[in-house]
């Protein structure tokens, strides 16, 4: 699918619906850039800018709540020490917060996006019946299609048995849901996942992070790539801190591990070229 | 300048002041994560990563002003058009936005951190004396040390001849420091560089968003490169907008401008190679 | 999948059967780095350091065109565009050329590994029959469960009713094909598949630049996401280049058009927040 | 200083003199590149992308020798570090190269850089005479302009008392000027610095592949800027192998170091927010 129009002109070639400039004038979504500062909060300019309307003030809440709770997860994220790494580099603050934020992929970065996906399909199957026994049922349904020892995204964790984030992200949105607020469809349906996955597999698969930002960004409406968007600028905030506290270390060419170590050597034996030199010299 | 010791185990290598974890526990600047969310805002989320201690309301109010006046000025700027393409060739979002970000350099994105280091070094060349008086006398004394024809930094702008945004963060810190939240300092300092920029080159060169974010972020108190950094998080806004904009048109390898425009060709003729082949084959 | 161990030690966490050091000793594969230099050409020591053996000289010149025939395609490709337009914006040679790079994803860079894929998977239907006839009844096939509007990597260009480039590597294939050192079969492969697109369509599909240093790579048996690889590398000497020329111009921020155009705004209209702040100050 | 001119067509704002297209047409410095290909090898047609011209068969081997030369120097560095732990987060291959490259900045990537403008400074004040006494003096003069311990870029290691790839890279920029392909004068240089940095320091500080290849750069007539560009052309050979190994092991979301181990936490104890909000909710 390709909407390219042949004889575009180069304006037309770029169009938005984004930003509207004049001499002297700014307007994004159509509000003048002056009247926003000051009025608006960054999570409310965030969801401005992303969904094209202002935000209800529990909406916003909610919003910030969860760009707060994924800023960091310390140096051991590939991510954040490659910020950290860049840093020693000579390259400048914008780069290596590029660096780190250009690790943020499917495996990194993406749990939280594919998560809000599921969740939708669910939601999306429920139709309009989503008492807790339909909920139930539909997502028996769905882990049962996945393979059996396949990952859930948003659930599990290699470090954290509880983790300390989601039933906040997860207690805000109920509040929520209580006033009317959202809908509070997907925080059932999150909790239903945890609970199957829990019998399934015997063991308790919480949901993680990623788990309970999607719960929020579902309960937003956010379409999915929005979401990895959305982890990115939390992350971005770590990303910042980590290359700003390394820039202030002087190190030089930081790399994983301390100089005094070595990498292990797994290949070929020391072994010399060929008489023949391998091509016409 | 380094302070590599010999012998750092792994650990000591990757140390931080910012985040404390254990099994079921993520501290940040020592406060439990679980606190944070819901409680403090995003804005106030990113003073406390950066700077080690929550804002003050009235920074933070100033702070989150300033990442909102700074999301976007449309898909001219290289790194909002470079989001744009990067999206319709085939890789992540977060992709995209890295390779927005990394053009957030000197030029692009280093304004503000180049003019918060000039009111820095303006404001400790006062000394204790902040009448009207004594700053124009270091303003002028500044700007005569600089090249006549010298741009400087947050200050004049190609395309606004009013900017819309700087009045309004400038009275923002008005307020703040009417109430004595701030210093109110570097927006005198700000507005005498203006004045005396006027008169220098006989025409108004205003200050722009670099130059009043600037301001902003020196009365808080943020060092250089924090700015830029303050900076790349605002823009990634755009960015990911962008971006997500851009990734509903299908486009595919969205280049600069419409293909059935071609380039100026600049170079030498058309030629052959010589009859002996470069190297032997 | 993984293969972490629970408890490496940080040498062992970083393994490699690439590279072995020893103070003053550098082996490559078990080759001396001393050796090397000047002994084997760039594209050899691109292969030894991806493949784990020299190549033979066939090989290598195969290799060598093929890395040749992709530096560049213009700025009209958003990877060159992006190295110029980043170049202006007070980043590093090194920056830019990421940015570049960063761009080639599985549209603007894919092209070539999907076409490998391809091939391979025909090759391996064929098993040990590849006659003229097996091959056309394979790639019939193959192309028959293809959805009929779908485009077949490494076939077809906007631009070229004829690639330039694809038949001149084609016969170097069909050169080393003719003395055994390769053996012809991706060629052929190839060609049936552009043949046979042609009946298809009712109009030629070229076979494009992806898909001829596809066959390329192929013969020499490079596994398809070292092609985009090989591809990198080819492109990463345009975007040097070009950002290069364009560091050279002394241009300071570089958008897609010059700055006299404007975007096409295409949202809501002109409106202002209401009057209630949307929330409390 | 800026070229824009006020009203450039979208054409001429996209100028160049390296490639020239029409359909069916590639023309590289006014060559076609049907005729590059299979012709010429990769560090020939690297030459003849960034400088305008055909090397002669000298210039090509010793460029090529260089190239080869700095492929890699294993995991510990930052770049290949980088590239390794990208390829475990669900990005592309180009993506982990990016990702790389991107680190190889003024520290890490840059000292070629910078060695060669030290050279090129150097013969400039030789004027005419190049006799070995005049290198010394002028040499001796430029160093006594060093801070004292001020690092010398292109000399010294970390890791190698002698650094083997250098005088490998020397004997080939000796054979060369034996033979007058080059004139010799950078080698010179090298070796004068190197031994009159020894004097001063009382040790050996021996000259490095920075040094080495930027001697070589220097006497093939390459702008400093342009050094930094090749040197990521040949690491990016090194970040593809090693993105390529590590894609191949499965890992997800590789850190620097093994999960068992923890980071040094050195920041605040932990403590509680305040009990009053920090601010209206």
């Amino acid at each position: 699918m390709s909407t390219n129009k042949t004889h575009q002109s180069p304006e037309e070639w770029w169009s938005t619906s984004i930003i509207d400039m004049k001499p002297g004038s700014i307007r994004i979504r159509g509000y003048a850039i002056e009247e926003l500062i000051g009025r608006v909060g960054f999570a409310e300019m965030i969801y401005l800018m992303t969904r094209g309307e202002l935000p209800t003030p529990a909406a916003a809440k909610l919003l910030e709540a969860a760009l707060v709770a994924a800023v960091d997860h310390g140096p051991q994220a590939p991510s954040i020490a490659a910020a950290r790494m860049a840093m020693t580099c000579g390259v400048g603050i914008n780069n290596a917060m590029a660096s780190a934020i250009n690790m943020l992929g499917d495996v990194h970065g993406g749990a939280g996006e594919q998560c809000v996906a599921l969740l939708n399909t669910i939601a999306a199957r429920l139709g309009g019946d989503a008492t807790e026994r339909r909920i139930a049922e539909v997502v028996e349904a769905e882990l049962r299609a996945l393979p059996e020892q396949g990952h859930v995204p948003g659930f599990g964790h290699r470090f954290h048995p509880i983790e300390p984030r989601a039933p906040r992200l997860l207690a805000l949105v109920d509040a929520a849901a209580a006033d009317g607020s959202v809908s509070g469809r997907f925080a059932a349906i999150g909790r239903a996942l945890e609970k199957m996955l829990a019998a399934r597999k015997g063991r308790r698969i919480p949901m993680n992070i990623d788990g309970a930002t999607a719960v929020v960004y579902a309960e937003l409406g956010f379409a999915p790539p929005l979401c990895r968007g959305l982890f990115v600028l939390s992350r971005s905030v770590g990303a910042l801190a980590h290359a700003w506290e390394e820039m202030q270390s002087g190190q030089r060419n930081k790399g994983p591990i301390p100089r005094h170590l070595l990498w292990n050597y797994t290949g070929p034996p020391e072994r010399s070229l060929p008489k023949e030199p391998a091509r016409p010299e």
